[in-house]
């Protein structure tokens, strides 16, 4: 069945049922970022793979809103689909709902499949279109012409000990409680998966790159469910949840649970990590507090043994990236090597290293051009040869027991332009400029954010994405609630949170240039100002120092990057063979 | 009567009226910043002069919460007064309502009079406190006890003729229509005073430092009406008034004229920029549109004669800093010079400025430890004789027909520490900075805000307020919506907006340092990447080189400064004797 087939039945289906308008969000009913095949609705009906997006479709037409980052991929992943590329203004911005507005008579219907639509989207489409008496509807009009659409994955789950972890699920649960009481909430209804791996210290293999497991959470004052395929725990796991105070019940029962709420209880709801189906089924008469949700604020601030942790998975990361820039470098020119290959040979020095687990997202390994794709993944059908010219941009990470990794390194191949250099110089700075911030308590993500892109103002340049992310404790390689990018999200960062710093400049048709590293706030100063923080780089890889234009940095960032290189050889040493860190010292001596 | 025998008539008149706290705070019926004195109600009280704060009473405790600004001033002026201060955390946050939570009993009855307070306080309050089912009423317990309570300004007003203002009422009407229709609003209530003066092209002389008139206005789709005194309006402009479309009615009427709105129609308010006592005059059955008013918006976006009048403002302004600079020069150790009598000289050399038409705030002018008191109004117990040793710090403003003034500069008195050295060094650094920075737009304040603050972050140094502020045209010296703070304040800045940048250092019981210019958001480059703003420095001044540690700078920040000079020596020049064009040219020589 061609997009174009789909589109048609699915405007059959939508006149069937008196529907005008039908949106397909890219999500699940955990308002995930990173989907389980099953619910890879978008790029079932429109071919368009990004993990960012939302395809409306009305009689007259069939659009995927999507932002910045993927408007060179949906052009091209599009064609001759049907659907034409709408650009998004804002990045995450629900602007369909305006066109809604503008497009749809009074009294229409406009569906959905509920359980994949957050409860703040929801009621968003409610608001936004009320005055024109808009009706919503819950269908799930993919799956009936969804041929071989694949189950609901079975893989096996498991608890990881709070040795590990640095805090049992009771002492969370007790927190967690302790925060439900204040905020005066009977309930919490926990969906997103990150947040209950965290809570009940579980992972699984359930969704690629995200070693979370299909699940929901309901939290009282003295009970606590999880809702999970019974197939994937071992009794001796159940054993241990119960001791720890949690029952386990069928993934579907959440549905029953909900229904079987108390009247007028309090139910506390993340607006945005619960999906509108759930929350509808919930008693009309409970009153609900909507906020992010407490564990969100826990799992983000990394306590002590998880830091540790942390710390030794970037030991694996950065010699696992040291041996492949060194294969790279010998390899280039003599072996035919594409952007698949690399990413491969890649997973692989990866993978011999010690408790590797899987590679934390898709890795982005965009050879120039393709490197001005910020979320750029190489398909059989684009993947490209690289030579010993231009620029390669690797965005890539690992999951370890227990660590999660996310680095983006260039390699400069050979006869770089002057362009490429100075993006890369200025990209470099921008990079070093966040790194070695000090800054009050209390600052907010866009503040940093700020301080970062000041470099890349200077020569009136900027970049659509965020400047960084939160990273989770072999968990997500994206979490927040921090976030380091221009929206005004007032979320101080703590002592104990990672975050990615990772700038960048993009020249469609030419080259992309981004540098990330991982960095750990930590106290500083403490004086009569304040106290100051600032960060500890954790990500521990040579940065290439051939393209530098040395005249467009300051000196204290020729030092931060001296100084980083003495770091990643100290750290790194000790797991290199003496070839190896000969080879590591030689590229990373002070500039 | 002492401060102590008003608390306890206070207390008094609360017990016969069942009050269990009483809330005083610094504001008009227009929520006002500077306030007639009429309303002075927390001066009256308390004796705290400071232009922000807020005073509780209860039986058992009288408390005046300020901010960081004044916590030096409140606790001096506070002694023996009965009021203990109470810092705030938040610049501006309302931190007693918490205060009140933990203190008050269930279905307490709390107190204030609701033509001081805003919509937003009054809401938040109502809804802070729901939960203890407190009970509020509206009393002046103030004025039985206040002696010669001073009447309400009757100063004449009078109107700007559009060739001055670049916009005439009629076309500023059209606009708000449109907003308000767009809006969905049947009727708008302005009870800002800045608001209302851009509007009807308006000045008066009610308010000290600001030319604001005392006045409502009722906007709807073809009526306006002006409530003001009619005292202070000629016939001649009445008759403009009404040819333009609006009436005039007395200033009390606007009471009647709420009451008397229809049943169901849809009101805007500002809820931070209207008075709760009359918001709750309004019919029950109405629906409230909450938002900044468009006006503020409008006003902020300075057209090109605004702009030309100010730039023509700043040169009479900085011919006066010129000759004040000089002055103290050749004066000091000879003539016996204070703060009082310093800032009294630069008001004469002000004054001499033609269409000169006060002054825009109360000077600051803090010698030594005084400077470091960021809003110090020196009085005649304070006052201190400026001495050949120290640093005084100067923030004056004056208004000019037709443009509105702020700077602050440091004067280096002689021997001078290393650490007001150093401080002033990056003050500097910190202005300018801010000052040079390229920007894309959609950039907001606090993204400005943190570019200005790092050069001092990189010291460990912050500062507790705000970097800058908007500023009226011929109107208010702080003004929004746009302001450069930590705050989300999701305002963008603007082509045409002006905004002033003056980072600080404030070391207590030494020395204060702040350096202050005004700038214009104007176009800049416009690129693959965006369309980028930059400032133009509208202030025309001095800035003392003598304290500069060079090596503390970037070639660009000296470079900037010595761009700057030439400018201030090329704009004031044609304005100075020759004697004092020589003397500006040898002070401002390049570094």
């Amino acid at each position: 069945m061609t997009t174009k087939e789909k589109i048609t039945s699915i405007r059959e289906q939508m006149t069937q049922n008196g529907v005008s308008a039908y949106i397909i969000p890219s999500s699940d009913p955990h308002i995930s970022e990173y989907l389980p095949d099953h619910y890879k609705c978008i790029q079932f009906a429109s071919g368009f793979t990004g993990s960012a997006g939302t395809l409306v479709i009305t009689q007259d037409f069939a659009g995927l809103w999507t932002d910045f980052r993927y408007f060179v991929q949906a052009d091209e992943q599009l064609q001759d689909s049907g659907f034409e590329l709408v650009k998004l203004k804002v990045q995450h911005a629900p602007e369909y709902i305006a066109w809604l507005h503008e497009t749809l008579a009074d009294n229409a219907v406009v569906a959905f499949n509920d359980r994949l639509l957050s409860v703040f989207l929801g009621q968003l489409l409610q608001n936004q279109l009320a005055d024109k008496h808009i009706e919503f509807k819950s269908y799930d009009f993919l799956d009936p012409i969804w041929a071989g659409r694949p189950e609901l994955p079975t893989e096996p789950a498991f608890l990881i000990d709070a040795k590990y972890s640095g805090s049992s699920t009771a002492e969370k649960l007790t927190a967690l409680r302790k925060s439900l009481k204040s905020l005066k909430a009977d309930y919490q209804l926990l969906s997103s998966l990150d947040d209950i791996a965290w809570l009940f210290n579980i992972r699984g293999k359930d969704v690629s790159y995200n070693p979370v497991v299909l699940s929901f959470a309901l939290i009282s004052a003295d009970i606590a469910t999880l809702f999970i395929d019974p197939i994937k725990l071992s009794l001796a796991d159940v054993e241990v949840l119960n001791q720890s105070g949690v029952k386990t019940a069928p993934y579907g029962d959440i549905e029953k649970a909900l229904a079987a709420l108390p009247e007028n209880c309090s139910v506390f709801i993340d607006p945005k990590r619960n999906c509108f189906g759930l929350f509808k089924l919930i008693p009309a008469s409970a009153t609900f507090i909507h906020d992010i949700n407490p564990t969100t604020h826990f799992k983000a601030v990394k306590n002590e043994t998880e830091v540790e942790n942390m710390r030794s998975a970037m030991v694996k990361d950065g010699v696992a990236m040291t041996r492949f820039f060194k294969w790279m470098e010998e390899n280039i020119g003599k072996i035919k090597i594409t952007e698949i290959s690399a990413a491969e040979k890649l997973k692989g020095f990866r993978a011999e290293q010690d408790t590797f687990a899987g590679v934390s997202f898709n890795t982005i390994g965009g050879y120039k051009a393709h490197g001005a794709l910020p979320h750029y993944f190489a398909t059989a059908e684009s993947d490209v040869k690289i030579l010993e010219e231009g620029l390669f941009l690797v965005d890539s990470g690992g999951q370890y027991f227990y660590g999660t990794t996310d680095i983006t390194r260039m390699i400069a191949l050979g006869n770089n332009t002057d362009e490429e250099r100075t993006d890369y110089t200025l990209v470099l700075k921008a990079m070093i400029e966040g790194s070695k911030t000090l800054y009050p308590k209390g600052t907010c993500g866009y503040q940093i954010d700020s301080i970062c892109r000041r470099p890349l103002w200077d020569y009136a340049i900027n970049y659509g994405h965020g400047t960084g992310h939160g990273i989770g404790f072999y968990l997500n390689v994206h979490e927040g609630p921090q976030v380091l990018n221009p929206t005004n999200t007032a979320i101080p960062l703590e002592i104990g949170m990672i975050t990615s710093i990772e700038p960048g400049i993009y020249r469609p048709g030419k080259h992309g240039v981004r540098i990330e590293n991982l960095v750990l706030t930590i106290q500083n100063v403490s004086n009569e100002f304040n106290d100051f923080y600032s960060f500890e780089t954790l990500t521990l890889a040579l940065i290439d120092t051939r393209l530098i234009k040395k005249e467009l940095l300051e000196i204290s960032h020729i030092q931060w990057l001296n100084n980083y290189h003495n770091t990643v050889i100290d750290r790194l040493g000790p797991h290199l063979t003496t070839e190896e860190l000969d080879w590591l010292k030689e590229k990373a001596k002070a500039i």
